[in-house]
């Protein structure tokens, strides 16, 4: 029963990097760069997008995925900046992640051309989003620390998958039994290379160094997969 | 391509169902109640079991759920009672929930002679967890007030699924934009009929009413699935 689940998975993964290099190729073709932004539910990675992106140096557009719903897309839409909702609750099946070929669903409705970056904001799970690529150039991921410090040991495949880990709600850690160093000890044990960003997207402290980090990578030449 | 994709869920979810049964025919014969207990990744399961278990009425014993690693089980094992670590990343390839045949594979391990009560931590997700009954009396949810007041209206078909709402973190309410109505409101939006317990796990704040309610379940006369 396992090997059969596993070779599904397998196959499922082929055709979704075959479907993710599709994406790319469009991306690349635009001149667009891709950031895959993912974390747990209630990290605050919508309340992150509201502060950076009107700092960001370069058009932003923005891929919204939910289960259902389209709360997280009227926020963005606020700041006047193109934003598509994807929900997986409407024909697929109610999945826990974004895919490739969900996003390749999408990209009719996304203006490739009036953008230099698009940042997909994933379903709100530490566990799926990391095992499916969709076309992007760089992976973040938003840890809270209301979530507690052992969440880089507890998934690592999330943590190991993203070149930035953005630390949010560092105004609640006078209220909290939290050590950072202990977090940044546990993250640097399952990848050493993450670059890490403190911040409260509540109040704004540190928001900056992530729109820095966005524009970055709006800025980069496009590369392999 | 969707819909050979939920035909494989319909019949995982139906070979998941008979799974489910015998589970549930082995805890009726040996008299145990089991509680399935479901939140997003850092809410305060744990803690929350750490604070509540020695209040509980009945023998309690723990199936823990992560996709790696034993640090949940490790700290419940602290309690005296027993305890089972349930791992998806080996040999049921790092699924982001628990399913019957999950926790089927691990009853040989639980020692349900010894208990009145199992209390089955699943992997920290507000989506899939929902979907796979394994066998459970009751089914409980945990959302922490640091995931803002949205969570019902975005992840609907889990806070549907369980009879019990955890409002934790409470503690933290007066530092958060966080309106406590809001939550009621939404989650009344799709359960009516959901009981809420607030409390806070860190300051044990109203975690005595989980403890009542383990104690109730425990003492329920077995009911169909």
């Amino acid at each position: 029963m396992h090997r059969t689940k596993i070779k599904v998975v397998e196959d499922a993964l082929d055709s979704n990097n075959t479907i993710a290099r599709a994406n790319r190729d469009d991306f690349d073709h635009a001149g667009v760069r891709v950031v895959n932004l993912m974390s747990a539910p209630g990290a605050g990675k919508t309340t992150l997008l509201e502060r950076a992106i009107p700092e960001v140096d370069a058009r932003v557009g923005v891929l919204e995925g939910d289960v259902q719903g389209s709360m997280d897309a009227d926020r963005i839409a606020h700041l006047h900046v193109p934003v598509v909702q994807l929900n997986t609750g409407a024909g697929f099946g109610g999945e826990c992640h974004l895919d490739a070929n969900m996003v390749r669903s999408a990209l009719p409705e996304v203006r490739l051309e009036e953008i230099d970056l698009l940042v997909i904001e994933n379903v709100g799970n530490l566990v799926c989003p990391a095992e499916f690529r969709v076309g992007e150039d760089a992976r973040a991921m938003i840890c809270s620390v209301a979530e507690g410090e052992d969440k880089p040991l507890k998934y690592p495949l999330m943590f190991r998958a993203c070149g930035l880990v953005v630390v949010n709600k560092i105004d609640l850690l006078p209220h909290l039994d939290y050590d950072l160093e202990k977090l940044r000890h546990n993250l640097e044990s399952v990848n050493p290379d993450a670059q890490v960003i403190e911040c409260s997207a509540r109040t704004g402290e540190g928001t900056e160094a992530f729109a820095r980090w966005l524009s970055m990578v709006a800025a980069e030449e496009a590369a392999a997969v």
